[in-house]
C-alpha cells in the first residue's frame, strides 16, 4: 500500500477491534471520500442467506465517519445516520462508498452508497446519510457527552 | 426459558449467524416489544475502548425488526432506520429496547432506545426509529426487491 | 397567558413569519418539552383532503427545535430530523409534542409525536426524531455554516 | 408549458392547497427526477431572515414524493424522510432536486438536494433521503393506515 493517506486510514481501521472482527479494509481514501470493503462470509449473514442488516449499517457507520472525519481534518464523533435498505445483499463482498456532501467548520454531512459485489458485477443494496461532528477540546465541552 | 414466544424469538436470533457472532440474546419479547442484549467484549469496541457504532446500529436494526415483525405478525423486511448516538457506550452489556409505536396492515413504525449497562446501572447511549414492512407474497411482488 | 416561559416561547414563534402564516401556537412549554398546535384549515391540505406532509414536517421541525433549544438553554440551530408518517392526518388541529431525550453540553437529541385532533379525540399521525445543536460564538465558528 | 409530463405534474401540485399557499412550481419533471422551485418571500422566513426549516422540509417532502411517485408510476404515499440542514438558506428562490435512487415494485428510495438561489448563483442548504410507497388497492390493504 504505497498511498500514505490510505495506509493511515487502514491503520485507524485496524485499531478498531470490531472492524478487525468483520474484516473491513479501505480500498480508496482521500479527504472526504472513502471506499470501505467487507469480504462476505457465512457468519455475516442472517437466517435467509443474505447479509445481515447490521453488517450493512456497520459499513455505513464506518464509511460515513471516515468520509466526514477526513473532510473535517480533526477528531470527530459520529452524530448519527439514516440507512434505507433497497435490496437484499448477497455476493463476494460489500462495498461502502461514502463522501462528504457538505463540510462546515465543525460538522460534515455525508452520504454513503452500499453495493454487493461478485467479481466485477455490483448492485446497490442500501443508501445512507449522516452527520459527523468535530470533538471540541477540552473533552468536557464535547458535544453530546 | 419457559416463555414460548421468547423462546421462539431466541430461536430466530440463533438462526442468524451474525447475531451468533455478536452473542445477542433476547431478554424480553412480546408482540411489538423486545429487549435484545449484547454482552460486551473486547472485539466489539472501536479504537478508544468504547463500543463500536456498528454494534449499536446492529442492535437497533435487529431490535426494531423483532418489534415490528412481531407487531405485524407476518414475514417482514426492514425498510431502514435512523440512529442518533447520544453518549459513548461502555460497560458490561448493551440493552436495546424497541417497541412498535404504530402498526398498520403492512407496515410498523418502531422506536428503540439503546442503553449501556454495568450491574444494575444503565445509561442511554443511542436512540433509533425505523420502519418494518410486511413481505407480500408472491415473492416477485416484494417491496424494494 | 400567565406562564412566563410559555409566553416567551410564543413570542419567539410569533417572530417567525412562516409560523404566523401557518397559525402555530404553543399550548405547553417547559425546558425540554413542548406542545405546538396548528389549527387545520383548507390551505394546509394536499389534493386528497388530508393535511400536507409539509405541514407535519414543519410542526416536527419547530417542535423539535423548541424542545432542544430550551433543553440546551442557548442559541441553537436544527441539525436535521427524520419523520415517519403513520396515518393520514385530518381533523380540527395538529398537535406536535416534542421532548429532549438526551441533552449534552452542545447537542440535544429530541423526539416528537404528531397527533391529529378533533374535539378531545386524537390519533398519532407521524413520529420524528432529530438533533438540535448549540451555536458556538463567534458566529464564524458556527457548525455547518 | 409544452412538456405534457411537466404540465401534468404542475397540475397535481396546483391541486395541493398547501403547495399553492407556498407558491411551489415544477421546473423539471421526468420519471424519477424532479426540480421543484419555491420563490422566496417574507412570510416563508424564520425570525433571523433565513428560510424557515419547515419550508425546506416541505420542499424535500414534495420533491421526494414526485420523484418516487413518478418512478413507481402508481398512486403512492410518502413513508417518511430524513433531512439534514447544511447552511442557512437565503436568496430569491429555493430549488429542490430529487431523484429515485432505487425503485422496486412497491417502493422507491429517493434523495433530494435543496439549494438556495439568487440569479444564476446557488448553494446547497439541505440534503434529504426518503421512501415513497405504492398504495395497494383495495384501500383497506393500504400500508400504514
Amino acid at each position: 500500500m504505497s498511498d500514505p493517506f490510505l495506509a493511515m486510514g487502514q491503520q485507524v481501521l485496524d485499531s478498531q477491534p470490531f472492524s478487525v472482527l468483520l474484516g473491513a479494509r479501505l480500498a480508496h481514501f482521500v479527504r472526504g471520500d472513502v471506499e470501505l470493503v467487507v469480504t462476505l462470509r457465512a457468519d455475516l449473514m442472517q437466517q435467509d442467506g443474505f447479509v445481515h442488516g447490521g453488517v450493512l449499517s456497520y459499513a455505513a457507520d464506518n464509511a460515513l465517519t471516515f468520509a466526514g472525519g477526513s473532510a473535517l481534518g480533526q477528531p470527530v464523533r459520529t452524530g448519527g445516520f439514516t440507512i434505507h435498505y433497497v435490496k437484499p445483499a448477497r455476493g463476494e463482498r460489500l462495498i461502502a462508498r461514502a463522501h462528504a456532501v457538505a463540510t462546515g467548520k465543525r460538522q460534515a454531512v455525508c452520504r454513503c452508497d452500499i453495493f454487493a459485489a461478485t467479481g466485477t458485477e455490483e448492485y446497490l443494496c442500501a443508501v445512507a446519510q449522516g452527520t459527523i461532528t468535530a470533538i471540541t477540546p477540552p473533552a468536557t465541552e464535547r458535544a453530546g457527552s
